[in-house]
Formats: structure tokens, sequence, C-alpha cells
């Protein structure tokens, strides 16, 4: 996905269905930042929306130390009306039967906005035959999503014969505008791109249970230790492309095509879902789980899909592409938000004289044996800090590309109390001193929960001609910004652990007993 | 996979073949300290091999700070009977062709000695029929790799009607002992588990792109962006069990079971490789592929596939589980290497009175935009040494669970050079002062492969009883080791960055101009 491609976050939008999906839809659009109204007959709909939510609250604070958006509200409804009434996209994720949700579309497209998007979660059923009755057909599509929906960026987009190009233009970029990659299926055809893989290998897996030649743990196993860890970053075709070596797809082809015509699916059946197999399965699924509940395997899950999103990220690539341009937008949204009335960086400046340029979630990652956040990751945050002073005064990548850089050569780091996974931590910053070649930096690590002073840190950072590896004067124009940022900060009192030293004279050849 | 399960590392191995899986399977045994010799009749059999050690070494050290054991010597042999004479497991890999791997079988196994397992790699020939000419078929075995072999974990073994039982235990603890995640296919059945379920995917794949339903940039999206992040961890039995809530598999199938009803794959049928599709999808993938070789997707895969494993071993779970059991096998050889001879701490002082306790290699992702390890990366691996200086003297994680640990309170950390991207990095440590219930740290960052010092730092550490979080003193055995130590390393010059603090006060309030 482009940056390039149009986003468009929508200002509300109507749910139908809080099951699984309906539940991961509310959690993907209030994170980032739109209105919910849902709508699910069932008594305990709250529940499992408000379970979701957490959920998704939970992996995205563990995926990304950048704040999301301020969440979007989330009111569960009491009828289909309520929950249509003024919204830009309609989301239906109703069971999987052709009728009821035909007629439910119907409801929904008669109550909803005349410019309102209707879109279903189906995951194979044909977007012209559910279009039937619905009012506007021309505004109605396919908007296909995997669970968790909170974290999966894929989205099938696909119309019906009398869907229009604009809705599916549309619905992309309302997908696209709260993280996901909106994928159209160009032809309509039952259960479109994704789900007739999905169902090639499950109806394949079914037969290896029925036949007895493997459990399900074991069919499971063969994916997640071997193709599935390709496939969390390349397709099917990709894969084999790199299997045939340099020659390409033709020569591929011709070592591998005809393996074709070998037995090696049992492709001209489905199983017969006995009252057998069905034991067999429930048997055998309820043994891989164990003593784990749904609730802590979705929590698992959750935190694999985290950590595989984080490792693509690092490479921007595949998903993690998807992930990284959610936080460039979640960081564009929180710089426009404190962006300087006088366009200078004295805005930036508190009351209090000092400067909050940066703050972090403690992520589980973060964590050592004794239960606490590790010390090197304080340097990080403080790091992070000193990264977003280098921007303020215009010493940031692009200054960087140019040549010249700031780098630190001198670290004294006090740590003060214990960060856990999950504190917010926030950093003040003050300018202690500079000359042309240098700046001496003082952060304060603070827990705004409940105000404790985690640690204090003090940075020498020198300039530097990349070019040559020496010592330089760094330019007029961020010296400018250094004396005036220096002469607002100069009433501050000097921080007491500033210009301190380990003092480890009185423990030297210490008899300690 | 249970830490134990019997491992047992092959001295030597024979392997035939090297084109993508013999070259991997190289990669993977001999950076496990295995030996390899290696026949193919291709010419240019070196070059691929040599390439696939390449992009091994590089994936696993940007997997694993750990250093991998000695690598096993690669040598290429002219002949089969050189391959295999003396080799405790010979691994065949030759073309997907039964003729050709039945004899070359046979003339193996006639060389080999007759302790040797005698593996082959078919992805889905029965073993029992490629057994025919094996001399001793009862230490024949199907051990089926996935690419690329040095990094994904699965191997399926499937034994023929005349294998052993002792055949299938042996040829499974050597490839543990390698690393990997054995599954024993239990019924000899074309295609085995794994590639059946492949197939089914790839057939189905081939279909959309046959019926011009889907590009095959399209399929990969459809599985990349969606259910492969998911594959990554989990299968597709329990990604649906989720999927089915609270209920469990029983309420799945209730609600998803009829959908197996519906047209949702095309399983009828398998597609006709004509001129016309095989020029289709040749032409969509160059235009996938793009401008990128094969040897720059392959490494693009690699780095994924790291950053993906990494993920998962940060949780603890799925093939992360099988990466964090080979970086403890191999600190455990470099432990023993190491042992102290005369079983006190004593016998970690090198030569020149310094601790070595600790290197590391510099990941990718420690590098910032100024192109070298950021900041904090310095701390972490000054940070791991002073893990390993705890461990040492009896105050690592096994103490910190009995309710004390030190804390570092303080530190002094000073870059002196960059480091970059694959350097090899090694701490030197000096306990400067120690009482009961503080010490005093001071590590030299070197660079070995040009003896540049890189970093100094220097730490206070104090001792707390972590149910009060109050200081206090640490054991005896502790005190001791810390005494023996300090007395060790009296006679040593006090390092001259000792003591020292940030000198700012030239800088406050300058005028610069």
């Amino acid at each position: 996905m482009s940056t390039a491609e149009p986003e468009s976050l929508p200002r509300r939008v109507g749910l139908l269905g809080a099951g699984v999906i309906g539940g991961g839809w509310a959690a993907r659009f209030a994170l980032a930042g739109v209105e919910v109204r849902l709508f699910d007959p069932a008594p305990d709909a709250a529940d499992g929306v408000h379970a979701a939510l957490a959920r998704a609250r939970r992996a995205w604070d563990r995926l990304s130390p950048v704040a999301a958006p301020h969440e979007g509200a989330v009111t569960i409804v009491e009828s289909v009306a309520d929950a249509v009434a003024d919204a830009d996209l309609v989301q239906e994720s109703a069971p999987e039967r052709e009728a009821l949700k035909v007629g439910l579309l119907a409801e929904a497209s008669a109550a909803a906005p005349a410019h309102a998007i209707i879109a279903t979660s189906t995951s194979g059923l044909l977007p012209s035959r559910l279009a039937a009755d619905v009012h506007g057909p021309e505004r109605f599509v396919v908007g296909h999503p995997f669970n968790p929906v909170y974290l999966l960026p894929l989205v099938e987009l696909c119309g019906g014969e009398r869907t229009s190009a604009e809705t599916i233009a549309q619905a992309a970029a309302f997908y696209r505008a709260v993280g996901m990659r909106p994928l159209v299926v160009r032809h309509e055809i039952d259960g479109f791109i994704a789900d007739r893989l999905l169902e090639a290998l499950w109806r394949e897996a079914l037969w290896l249970v029925a036949d007895d030649i493997a459990t399900v743990e074991e069919v499971d196993d063969a994916i997640r230790f071997g193709a599935g860890l390709r496939w969390s970053a390349m397709g099917t075709f990709l894969t084999y492309r790199l299997a045939g070596g340099d020659a390409g797809m033709r020569h591929f082809m011709a070592q591998f095509g005809p393996t074709l015509q070998l037995p090696w699916t049992h492709l001209t059946d489905v199983p017969t879902l006995d009252d057998e197999l069905l034991a067999r399965l429930v048997r055998q699924s309820d043994a891989q789980a164990g003593e784990m509940t749904v609730a802590e395997l979705e929590e698992l899950r959750d935190d694999c899909l985290v950590a595989v999103l984080d490792g693509l990220r690092r490479e921007g690539y595949g998903a993690g592409e998807v992930v990284a341009e959610t936080e460039r937008r979640w960081r564009a949204a929180a710089a426009d938000g404190a962006a300087p009335s006088d366009g200078t960086p004295r805005a930036a400046l508190a009351a209090d004289g000092q400067l909050r340029l940066h703050d972090a979630v403690v992520q589980p990652g973060w964590i050592d044996y004794n239960g606490h956040m590790t010390e090197f990751r304080y340097l990080q945050v403080v790091a992070d800090a000193t990264d977003a002073f280098l921007s303020l005064i215009g010493a940031g990548p692009e200054y960087a590309a140019g040549g010249h850089s700031f780098f630190t050569v001198e670290t004294h780091l006090r740590h003060l109390a214990e960060a856990h996974a999950g504190d917010r931590l926030a950093v003040t910053t003050r300018l202690l001193g500079h000359d042309e070649r240098r700046f001496h930096l003082f952060h304060e690590l603070h827990r705004p929960a409940d105000g404790a002073m985690m640690a204090t840190s003090e940075h020498m950072l020198v300039h530097v001609d990349t070019n040559t590896g020496r010592a330089a004067p760094a330019t007029e124009a961020v010296l400018d910004v250094l004396a005036r940022l220096a002469a607002d900060q100069r009433e501050l009192p000097i921080p007491e652990a500033a210009g301190r030293r380990i003092d480890g004279d009185r423990l030297r050849g210490a008899e300690c007993r």
C-alpha cells in the first residue's frame, strides 16, 4: 500500500452483530478514533465487545510505543435503525446465512443516510445475491476481514453486479484509514480469494483427521513449524519462485509442475461431517488446547501476532509496512495536535519551562527477570527524547542526511524507580548549556500516573561532520534555536543530579566483613 | 519439543545433491558444528552450497546475539561413496524422480557404514517404494525439510514398511540436535502431512490464476496480510477453535460446518498446466518480483523469517521455542568450553586479569538513522555483561527468584567509536569495589576485529530485598565470590574513566558566538 492512496476516516460507523467479527470491528474502528454504534439482539453483546476492546488495547499497547489517537466511543444500541442513523459506513457481521443477511441489509440500508456505504463481512456469499433488497445497491460492497480484525490488516472488497466503482474506492479509503490493507476482488466468486485458499487447506486438513493420518495437533505443527512461517511474509507464489532458484517461475514450474499429477492431496471429495468425525475433532482439539481457556488462547495468539507484526515492521515488509503506516498516521495526528502556535520551538515549552517532547508505554518485551523494565530500556526512552529534541532544533534525520549530525559521547543515568509493563512514561527535557560544537542535555523520566520520578539522565552531544568523522560547528540555524531554548530555560534551577559522578572510592579495596 | 527428548549430534553427514534443499542441509548441519561431505554431479555445486552457507550465517547472526558453535567443515567430494564413507547420517536431496532416487539410495547405502541412517528429503514419494534397493532398509527413513532448511525447524519423518522404530528415533535425535522440530508421520501416505496441505492451497491458487480470478500477487496478498500471519504461530485447527468463541470446537463446527457444502474451493479437478497458463504464471510472477533478483528475494525472505522467529522466541511459543532451545544449546556448549578448571569463578579471569563474560553481534535492528549502532544498544550489550557477571557471582535469575537481587542504580557511559551491523563486540569487566550491599563495576566494550575500544561503562549496583524493596546485605556466598574477585583484580590499574563526571560547567550560559 502506498501512502499516496486515498484514506478517509469515517466519522461514525454502524455495526450490526457483536460476535467474534463484529466485536473485532468495534475495536478496530474505536482504536482508530471512530465513533461506533453497535446493535446485536444477543443479551450479552456488550460483554463480547468490551472483551474485544480490551484485547485490542492490550495488543496495540504491546505493538507500538506510539500513543493511539483518542479512542472513539462505542455505544451498544437497541435497534438496527439506531445503529446506522448518521453513519458513514454500515458494517454487517451477522451469521453466515444468506436469508438472514438479505433481510438485515435491507432494513439497515433503508434506515441509513443516503451517503452511507453498506458493507457486509461475509466470508464468501455472493454480493449480488446479498444486495437483493438493499436500498441503493450501488453503495453495497463486501468488506471481508480476518480474525482478529483489530490486528490482521487484510480486508477483501468485492462488489456485486450493481455496486459502483466509487463505492469500492470509498470503502477502500475508509479501511485504509483504520490501518487495513484492502484487496479488491475483481470477479464475484464464492469464497472470494482468501477463503478459497483457506478452505482448500482446511478441507485437506479435515481429510487428514478423518482418515486418521494425523491429529489436529500434528496438522497444526505441520503448518506452524514450516510453511506457516513463510506465509507470514510471502505468499505461496513468491515462496515457490525462490524454491526454483535463479531461473525464475518457468524453471520452478518445469521442475515441480509434474508433481501436480501426483496424488498429493485428497481433492476429489469433501469429508462428511458425521458424528464420528465430529467427535474426533472435538476430542483432539480439546486435547490440543489442554487447560487453556479460549480467552487465554486468544491472548497467546494476539501476543504472537504482535511479535510477528513487530518483526515484519522492523523489516518494513508485508503486514509490518501496514503497521508502520498506522504509526506514522498516529504520530502525525499527535504532532498536529501539538503544533506550536507561533511556529517556533518555544511553543514546545510547557508552563514550567520544561520541554515535553516524548512519552512511551513500557512494552512487555522490555521486562527482565526481576519483573521490571531492564536497564537499557531506560536509556532507550530518554534517547528517543534526545531524538525528539534533535528534530525540534532542526537536527533530525534530514539534517543527518546532509552530512552533519549530533552524536552522544557521554551519558550519566540514575535509576530511581522500577517501571512495569504497561506503564506510561513521560520525559521532560532541559538544555543545560551549549557552544558551537556541543550541547549538554538533561532529561527526567516521570510516570504521570503516580507522579514518580523514574530516572534522570545527563548527556553530552558533539556535532560531527559525518564525512570526516570530526567535530565541527553546527549550522547557524541550529545554533539560533539552541540559543533561544537556552535563554528560555536559563532561569530554571540546575538539577541537583547534573555534573555528578559515580562515587566508588569508598568501596575500593574495602574489607566488607 | 521438550528439552527432555533425546538429542544426538551426528559427527559427520554425507549429503547427496546440492540444490536449494541440499545446500540448505549443508548450512543447517555446518552451523550446528557437524562435518559435511557433499556430492553433486553438477559442475557449479560448490557455488550453490557456499551461497547457502553465506545466507545461513547472515541469518543466524541476525537472529541471535549468541555465538554459534565452531562451524563444521563442508567438503565437496567427487563421488557418492566419498560423501557417505564414515557418515553417521546420509541425506539424499536429488530431484523428485522415483527411479533416480531409488538408484542413488541403493548406491549410497551400499557404501555407507552399517550404522549410518539413510534419509531422503523427498516431499512426498512413498518410503517403501524408495527403499526398494536400499542395503539395510530398516535404517531408511524420509526426513523431509522445508526451504530454507537452515531456518525453518520442521522436518517430517516417515518410515517405510521395513523401517525400524530405532531408526526413526535416532533420526529424530539427530535432527533435534541441529535445532529442528521432527514431526513423525505415522502412516505412509503420498505427500505426508505438510505437502498435502501445501498442495491443496497451491492447486487452489493455480485455479484462481487459471480462471483469471486473481493474479499471483493478489493470491499472495490474500495470504500474507491475513491468515498467513496467524499460521506462523498457530495452525488451522487452533485458529478456528478461537473463531468459535468460548464454546470450543463443537460449537465452531456447528457454526461453520455447513459452509463445507458451499462451493468455496475448486476441489474437483487439477488445472492443466498448458502453455497459456504457464505463460500467465511466468508473466505475473516476473511482474511481482519486479527488479529483485532471486538472491535479493532470498535475503528479504530470510530477514523476514528472522524477524518472525525473533518475535516468536520473545513469546516462547511455536517455532520461537525451537530457536530458544538452539540458543540454550549454544550457550551451554560455550560454557562447557569455558568451564573453570578449579570450579571457582577465578577461572573466568583472562591472563590480563580482566573478566571476559560476554560478546555480541550488532543486529541490523540496532542501527539508527546515522547508520551506526544507536546509543541505548551500547548499554544493552554492557548490561548483558553485567547479567553474566551476576550469574558468575551466583546472583543471577535463580538468586533473584529467591527474593534478592542486585539492581543497577547509576551508570556512566562513554561512547568512543561507532559500531556497525554485523560487528562482533566483546566486553571485558572489572570489579572496582564492593561492600555488603553494593558493588562497583567497570566494563570496556571492544571490537576484536580491529582492536577498537568502542565504549566504557561504569555502574553502581545495590543489593535489594525484593519483598521490601529496600537495600539489604547480600548472602555470604555471593560476598565470598566478590571478595575473591576483588582480590584477583586489585593489582589492575584504576581505569582512567572511572569516577568521571560530565563536565558541562563551561557550556552553561555560554554565549556561543
